[in-house]
């Protein structure tokens, strides 16, 4: 069996395929072994294989009037990759089914071109997909990765740090703007129509040690709880600490979603070993947002309860 | 690592995890490993892995009045799993995305029994999926699966038989029928509302040597077009040959699609091996419809073009 990924296969005549054609055209070499009824994986080169499923419905994910095709591409293939980055998974294949509508026909290439854009920079291939008619548009990307060293929801011990990357809130902010019939800040605009799939990040909290992430998707205090769920410990999280955006404040931030900013548990040795150099893996900061407690399975926001365990690092949680 | 599947990760409290929860409820041990980010896929023991994606949407791919919610969750799971039988592949994962508008809450749970009672009949299991509001109903179900063989449709040979199982036209005419305000035969309704992939048909035509495979969902002549397109061969097909139910026209017949039947190309010394046995393989008939010739890049479908290779297995090629 070679490692070489198959040649695509020549398609019949017709407009769907001339569809899937002109999609193929777009995405050139980012697309391999398209046509057949089944992709064929090649085996990963050591680690686990990961996969996820993420559906993006307009209407409900996002509004025409509020972006380009090219964005709606963009999110739908962040939101899809970034369950990878949350295993601690880089992105290897790609499946995309698309249910377009009439009115979305002379659009899809943009959006192609919006999903290529951000595969292309994840080093991941396109392997397969489907191409339905249907009266509302949405993308459901498939997405399969490789781990060296998994890490689920469910890991978190008691004492271990939360961090979180980046700044919270803006496509929150973005959202209620639009929603209000104003325009957002370029900030919160970009952030919402231009997130990106934490990869080194990602890779950088699962090698140090990290023992339990999520990516944030539906705000940082909903992610917090299915984290909490899943390990059957309580997130402490300080309010006060939630790095948000500019003129957001940190309540309203921790209820932003659709982020795709990580948040994990670390323990303590782990965090002050990587603290020091996060600078190297990554522009975003990283920032202890609580500690990890015994008790009732349910992540609290709490005004004045300090995480003790990191206070001696609050000066220099946030890299730049 | 493990090669246990891991267990289900808690999720917090919600509407949508409470729908997610009762999912896995009807599941029972049929979904393994969901609630996390994204789902670990132990290592292939063996093979090549595949993987396919297929979308079924409301008042596309079915509609309400015609069939049961149950029907529809089996309609979905076997055109997806289709894909994999026509690889020569065997399912291992199934994900599912779900996009369920407010009136099809109540008939999810019938959704999921029948993609479960489809899943679990193939061996596989259910790894992860996504759920979300919309105003059109649909699936998209990924499929994952191992294949010892790996049958294309890109390695037709000038010379193979062309060979097809199962009667076909059912669904074609279930579909004409129902558009013409009528009730459909039983046999037509049962190949609509309960088609069956083709595992150990699909298997067999590996084993015996197949060159190209395709599972017939657009209608044999035009799956025809599609395995002599990526193959660059002539597929030249006798109608009079083709296998139609009772009642329907061989014309008809192959122009009938989601039929999930299997249309493979397989050389003569091989055909001759497996025709005998096939009683073994399968209760479908398996057929030869025509011949692989050098030409042009499209199949026709010519009267009394009679593919003289196999004449003398004529009135042997259905075994029962």
């Amino acid at each position: 069996m070679s490692l070489e990924p198959r040649p695509h296969q020549a398609m019949r005549e017709g407009a769907e395929f001339d569809t899937i054609r002109a999609l193929m055209a777009r995405w050139g070499d980012l697309a391999v072994d398209i046509g057949d009824d089944a992709a064929v994986l090649t085996p990963p080169v050591g680690g686990t294989r990961v996969v996820s499923v993420d559906a993006c419905v307009e209407d409900v994910h996002f509004r025409r009037a509020w972006i380009s095709a090219h964005e709606v591409g963009v999110r739908a293939a962040v939101a899809a990759l970034s369950d990878l980055a949350a295993m601690g998974a880089r992105a290897e294949s790609v499946l995309i089914a698309f249910v377009v509508p009439d009115a979305w026909r002379e659009q899809l290439s943009d959006v192609a071109d919006g999903m290529g854009a951000v595969i292309r920079e994840a080093g991941a291939r396109i392997v397969g997909g489907n191409l339905s008619r249907g009266a509302v548009f949405s993308i459901t990307t498939t997405v399969i990765g490789r781990a060296t060293r998994v890490v689920p929801r469910s890991g978190a011990g008691v004492g271990d740090l939360v961090v979180v990357t980046g700044l919270l809130g803006g496509p929150g902010a973005a959202v209620a703007a639009w929603r209000a019939g104003e325009s957002p800040s370029a900030w919160a605009r970009g952030r919402f129509v231009a997130p990106a799939p934490r990869w080194a990040e990602g890779d950088a909290l699962a090698a140090a040690g990290a023992t339990a992430m999520i990516d944030i998707s539906d705000g940082l205090a909903g992610d917090a709880r299915h984290l909490a769920a899943a390990s059957g410990v309580h997130l402490a999280l300080e309010v006060a600490r939630i790095p948000a955006g500019p003129g957001i404040a940190p309540d309203v931030a921790m209820q932003s979603g659709e982020e795709y900013e990580l948040l994990a548990c670390i323990p303590l040795e782990e965090y002050k070993a990587l603290a020091p150099r996060w600078g190297s893996v990554s522009p975003v900061p990283l920032t202890v947002v609580g500690v990890v407690r015994a008790g009732p399975e349910a992540a609290t926001s709490t005004d004045g309860v300090a995480p003790s365990a990191f206070d001696h690092f609050a000066s220099g949680n946030t890299p730049r």
